[in-house]
């Protein structure tokens, strides 16, 4: 039996900052940025967005567009590590939404619960959605990757920024792709990409060694969330080579694959931080994996091959398109790389199906999960209605002051409109029982 | 084919306070906990403890006590709300304090990922696990739920604060318990208690209107995390009552059975955020699936007869005498009254094979689910090492003031000096790569 995705939605934040103008201002080369990494368009949400916003918009997009009847939907299951709440799942705001929106109690009989694993906890819900729909081949899933990539001011992760949501309908006999049952994983825990809370001492913020009552806060440490990370980029790069080289060459192990095991992938879809991660990683797994060569010593020589050239416009380029204008969506990002790709041969009209695409999915702390599926014959038709690159072309450019505006929270009014979206109505700060309680509003 | 539990264990804070001097204090009837609601003691966290070294703990208890070979275990899933982590999960912790302690990349080929949903999150893993499984039944898999519940100080939720953690090994053929598949779910979005940050202005901090740096923070919002919930008690357990009788009903339906479906249960386990939540509220589930009253009206009185003081003290007060001792675990509270439930037939030398336990789950948020699973001739050889009830009785009493020196995080030093366990070595605050990251090491 045949299990996979069936339609994908998507939704981005629909402002953006060209990498050529924040180059400008941190003074950096905008060759290093565009042409070394790929990038070219930052995302960045607006002030009526979080990472509920889009996941309901991603949904919204997925039940519109392929008329799904939600009262069939099983589960939602969601993979985030923009959560907004230690205790209720992004899943369960979303399963509101739709109720809100499409009629109440459509989902009352649904499971929905979120998944954390930093970039790879899409993959995660995606994986066990899989397994419940062979288990249940009558039934139907729904998976959401949704994220806000925020990194400090002026830091190394500033230009890879993005935000957005992928909405994901899981079925038997699906019309997009069909997964394969064996897959591989390789973990190790490791500090490469995290957030955690950071603590502050009452002596700290009052110069005092009492521990006053401070803004309703009892205790002598307070945790301050924030949405960035703290990271370190090349180490996070190792981590990335060395969980997936792992995951690979063990997934490889247990198909018992002849020769390069990437000769049998049409595409290669990765998790991208930025839109050239897959090609410069790739060079060694591409040595390392080819017929007779294990040297893996000269790796600047081989990503400058004919081979490797040939080897990234192939398999990876297709998928590099839509980072290049989005950013990283951390969970999200990898199904963005499938979208991509699959957006590439729709305007291409590649006849695709029957063709393997080669999974390989990261996420920091650390872990990678290699998995394979084939292409399905009526990808296109269930491709249609997805828009992507027209989409993005839409995208409202901003300029920088706005942008940093934005990040710094200085912001009280939307800088775009909504129109056809959700947006966060307000945060209640009065009813003691309430606080923090966000609500939404559809916005036709 | 039989999948289910074939393994628990479990560990607490070794802290408490018993709940009569709590009542003092607070100027609350003692009789008013400890007979109303089933209250006796209270755990709290000691300075070397967080979610992490719970789970750590638990997971070194089952290891040992079964002589798990980590190699084979393929998962590690955990459910918690007390995430100390925006992105790297508590199973990527635990992962990394296996293989200090058991020996390096023993993990390596194991998936690890932490599931949210308020205190159902542990069944939600527990629930994937035993699809997986089904799937691979040469395979095994470990859930652990780890919790710290803690409440504001003289809040209403004070009085059922607790804290710890269950691991389970997830098998075929299992030693404890084989769970049905049949599962059902009822499913509602809802603010009844949640923990969302907490928004603080710098205006409201400074004074002032401009946006200035604040230790460190660029933006003019800063987000408090607390491991506190905000909730509505009594609300709170009307949201739990209306899933559960949702998530019943539709058991019940599933499964076509006639007459009352809790005629067919030996023992109910259900998530019990005190002792007596189960009974208090079961009454009316009670009423409607009794042969021919389907008038709820009067609940006092049932809740008085003779027939449900009968079916509670035969189906629900073995699972209440451990969260009496321990206090709510949130999403270890299920399983607590699981291991409460068996722990209390291995003392009394029950015969209970071959039984069905019907299990009642209930996250915040709001979900509940509720399945079943029928006791394995071998469950009293896997709970022999537990010793349950022994080691609850040499949990450390603590003072008032120790308490709540605790609560308000003023000691640097650990009221209990670590044995046989894992604690907080450390948590980094100079590197600006590793800022915030925690290290443990286990005390033998």
């Amino acid at each position: 039996m045949k299990i996979g995705i069936d339609a994908l939605a998507f939704d981005v934040a629909k402002l953006h900052l060209p990498i050529a103008n924040l180059a400008q201002k941190r003074i950096i080369d905008p060759e290093k940025l565009e042409k070394g990494l790929g990038l070219l368009k930052m995302t960045f949400p607006d002030v009526h967005q979080d990472a509920v916003v889009f996941a309901a918009n991603a949904l919204t997009g997925l039940v519109e567009n392929h008329a799904i009847d939600l009262r069939n939907t099983d589960r939602i299951y969601v993979g985030t590590e923009s959560g907004i709440d230690n205790s209720k799942p992004i899943a369960s705001f979303v399963s509101a939404l739709m109720e809100q929106k499409f009629g109440e109690d459509l989902l009352r009989q649904c499971d929905v619960v979120d998944f954390t694993f930093a970039c790879i906890g899409g993959v995660d819900a995606l994986q066990n959605c899989l397994d419940f729909i062979r288990l249940h081949p009558e039934k139907q899933a729904i998976v959401i990757a949704t994220d806000i990539a925020k990194y400090d001011l002026g830091s190394g992760g500033e230009y890879t920024q993005g935000a957005g949501a992928i909405a994901m309908l899981v079925k038997a006999n699906p019309r997009i792709i069909a997964f394969d049952s064996v897959w591989a994983t390789d973990t190790k825990g490791l500090f490469d990409f995290f957030k955690p809370y950071r603590n502050l001492s009452k002596t700290e913020i009052t110069g005092k060694d009492q521990n006053p009552e401070w803004h309703g806060q009892l205790e002598q440490h307070i945790e301050i969330h924030k949405d960035q990370p703290v990271f370190d980029g090349q180490y996070s790069n190792q981590c990335y080579m060395d969980r997936t080289r792992g995951a690979y060459f063990g997934f490889k192990k247990q198909m018992d694959v002849d020769g390069p095991l990437y000769d049998s992938w049409e595409n290669i879809i990765m998790h991208l931080p930025y839109s050239f991660q897959g090609r410069r990683m790739l060079s060694e797994i591409f040595v390392l994996d080819s017929d007779g060569k294990t040297d893996a010593s000269d790796l600047k020589a081989v990503a400058k091959s004919e081979g490797y050239q040939s080897f990234v416009s192939k398999k990876l380029v297709p998928a590099e398109k839509a980072s290049s204008l989005v950013g990283n969506l951390y969970t999200g990002s990898i199904f963005m790389a499938l979208l991509s790709t699959l957006a590439v041969h729709l305007e291409k009209n590649t006849k695709i199906e029957g063709t393997t695409f080669g999974f390989l999915a990261y996420g920091s702390g650390s872990k990678s999960k290699v998995f394979q599926g084939e292409i399905q014959p009526r990808w296109k038709q269930s491709l249609q209605s997805v828009k992507l690159f027209e989409t993005l072309a839409g995208s409202h450019e901003m300029d920088f002051e706005t942008y940093e505006s934005l990040h710094r929270k200085e912001r009280t009014q939307s800088v775009r409109t909504p129109k056809h979206e959700w947006m966060i109505e307000r945060i209640e700060t009065e009813i003691p029982t309430l606080i923090g309680a966000r609500y939404y509003k559809w916005i036709d």
